[in-house]
């Protein structure tokens, strides 16, 4: 009987697939959930990862765990590539393709390097685990390196940081890197001080967290210069190699400002692009997608002429006005997914559902210890008590509620003793000479002599 | 002044070179402590990571935020390759040579495959916290790609799981896979059941657990085999391949007894030969080597001839009797090094140090869920009470005070709801097509098809 039931497949478990999946868990509908990772990832915790305050476990909570033993629902740990909307189906990277009656994507963004594809090896980003453990990885090595170096020029290098990007992710994560360079890491060597470690934080438009309000942005900017932080405001990124960036002032046709920061480190928070399942969605279909390669979605998430096909989250442009998309937020993408789960469960009821509505329930970001923005509408939040609010927030947010107890428990003690334990340098194979022995130092050496 | 002071050498950051480092806080010397990772690694617990019920950083230890502070002590990040005692110098594989005045050698020991070294690919063993990512990679993938399978004979070998070797450590993940298999991942999967996937433990000798006595032995398989392992004594391997292992009965030149297994996931836990630097120490001196790789070492733990060099832990034959050294346990290793500081401390006051002795503090091994043997001399106990009391040791063994609260909570939380939420597939960059698609499935799968 089971296989005559309605066949809703949800590509993502993500923030939104996740919201979806949950609220048809009585729906009259059998599901599949696809992700090409067991588990679901607690994003915007990601920069906690990657500076050694957290665990990856604390932010991912296996799929199976969350969802598993829903009785209507099965996981399946697989890559989708591809659509046939006109046959209803799925194509997976490997197996048999899988029919659909109701299809949700929800497989949202990647990093973006607007076109410098040859950047992404120079210039990792935070959008996964491994991303985040090979940043924490770079860092703590940078230190070591530079703790055996007795050249000051390459002392200086090693000791140098590059965010690209003060977005959220772009200001917390150089927040995080002043904090451990100033703080934790402060006494622990002897031939170097890890204080006088640089932070740079690069950024195009004329302030940091641009989608903030200017007062707010400002006492971002004052904090994060407290911190150490170097702020760059109004600089492009021309040229990126391993070691070394190129930044020009905004608006400089003529390069005149060019400046080269020497880095053995940088990282790239500047920007994201909708999954590329964005665009066979579009091909396959009436719809448009904006330059972010987002599909451009009807009132109630789904596609034009495909009523039983959603798109929702980041990868989604929903609403009237193009060029200003809902923010790639995790709210956005819950209430989306809990909204496209009532259209199919009314639609079972033959009821029709109004249009989806956002309810904006504000925006924060959190520079460090003790100091966050916030603003929710007209109001507007700082310093200590809107890191309370942050991590508040955040710990309501995080999916099992034993994460919320381990991450509470690991926050305060790294609030208290400035401590970040995490800090484990597990090294990639590839720099391993057997799989026994520990890091390839040559290899590595190799690496740092470029 | 610095440079003047007595140089302490210690290679090896586990738990003898920690204590050893510890214990020479106070003492007029300075210290330069060696390690090729930047952790210290609590081993004992090494497969809970491997089996997702703890995450790395619960039981690992940045060893500069251990040591990093201590006054008289800096901390390298590098590799020893080898020693040249006249002229008392480590050489590093990368960087130069360190010249000591003491030496302290704790570097432990590493898989032995008894000469089969082709068989580590196939069967990995559980050193590192790489090799317990893989495991719990490993395992975890199995399950996945068994839901996916339709051929009954290919679900058959994905959740069919070998453990070769029956000490603390074999018992100890045998018991955990099956854990996994039959109570944490029952009612998550739909094609499957995990509940039928077989854990077979292959030992050698007559009887699981050989170091402990034979009534706890007897406790200790019969808990196994009541959480569904299938133990095996008495029976050798005699081949190794990907997927197959191939078992005879112990004694049976004629090989009549043979059995093949078809394993997807094989893993080692048969026995430890010490670190290659023993043989290097022994060469340098008029020291022996045992069968084991150990460097014999005299009565105050130095080598023959070389009062300042002295080597402790799993890489050294303390004692009169060859064939049994002491056993290569962490209080073992704790101890040397503590007895090692004292007799340096006490050098500086022109006093001798009575000869080492090894305080027996007993010999504890889990099984599962609820149940454990130790024993303390005479003194036997088994059971919840065992489990209660393997606890708590352990808890107070882990080095850092945060780390205890941190696996506290972890444990009780998985106690109490039979969960595992470390289960995350985090996969090697060489499964990658691109830095951030996920696995590659199609390698992987081409791995299982063999």
């Amino acid at each position: 009987m089971i296989g005559r039931l309605h066949h809703v497949v949800i590509v993502g478990g993500g923030f939104g697939g996740l919201c979806a999946c949950r609220s048809l868990k009585k729906a009259p509908v059998r599901i599949t959930l696809i992700d090409r990772r067991n588990h679901h990832l607690f994003q915007p915790l990601l920069y906690q990862v990657a500076t050694g305050g957290l665990s990856p476990a604390n932010i991912a909570a296996p799929l199976r765990s969350l969802v598993g033993s829903q009785a209507n629902t099965s996981v399946r740990l697989a890559e989708v590539v591809g659509f046939d909307l006109d046959a209803q189906r799925v194509f997976l990277r490997r197996g048999s393709p899988i029919t659909y009656d109701t299809l949700i994507v929800a497989s949202g963004s990647d990093q973006s390097y607007f076109g410098h594809s040859q950047w992404a090896e120079v210039a990792p980003g935070l959008k996964s685990i491994e991303d985040a453990t090979r940043i924490r990885r770079r860092v703590l090595l940078a230190f070591e390196m530079a703790e055996q170096a007795t050249d000051p020029q390459t002392i200086r290098r090693l000791t140098t940081f590059v965010v690209v990007g003060a977005g959220p992710t772009g200001v917390e994560l150089a927040g995080a890197l002043a904090e451990i360079s100033r703080r934790t890491l402060a006494g622990q060597f002897h031939n170097i001080d890890p204080a006088k470690a640089r932070v740079l934080l690069v950024e195009g438009s004329d302030r940091v967290l641009p989608t903030f309000t200017e007062p707010l942005t400002e006492k971002a900017q004052r904090s994060l210069e407290r911190l150490g932080v170097e702020v760059l405001t109004g600089w492009m990124v021309r040229l990126l190699e391993p070691g070394r960036v190129e930044i020009v002032q905004q608006g400089d046709a003529d390069e005149e400002t060019r400046q080269v920061i020497t880095a053995e480190n940088i990282f790239w928070a500047a920007g994201v692009a909708a999954s590329p399942l964005g665009g066979d969605l579009a091909k396959g279909s009436n719809c448009g997608i904006d330059r972010g390669g987002r599909v451009v979605v009807g009132p109630d998430c789904s596609l034009r002429g495909r009523p039983n096909v959603f798109a929702i989250g980041d990868l989604a442009n929903w609403g009237h006005d193009l060029d200003r998309p809902l923010p790639g937020l995790a709210p956005v993408a819950m209430q989306q997914g809990r909204y496209v789960a009532k259209v199919i469960r009314r639609r079972f009821q033959g009821k029709s559902t109004p249009e989806f509505r956002y309810f904006d329930r504000g925006n924060m970001a959190t520079i460090g210890r003790r100091m966050a923005v916030g603003e929710l509408g007209r109001f507007r939040f700082w310093g200590f008590p809107a890191w309370l609010a942050w991590l508040f927030v955040h710990l309501m947010y995080l999916a099992e509620f034993e994460n919320r107890v381990l991450v509470l428990v690991q926050w305060g003690w790294n609030y208290f003793t400035r401590n970040r334990s995490a800090r484990l340098i597990t090294a990639e194979p590839a720099d391993y000479s057997t799989e026994s022995e520990g890091p390839d130092w040559d290899a590595l050496e190799a690496k740092w002599k470029r």
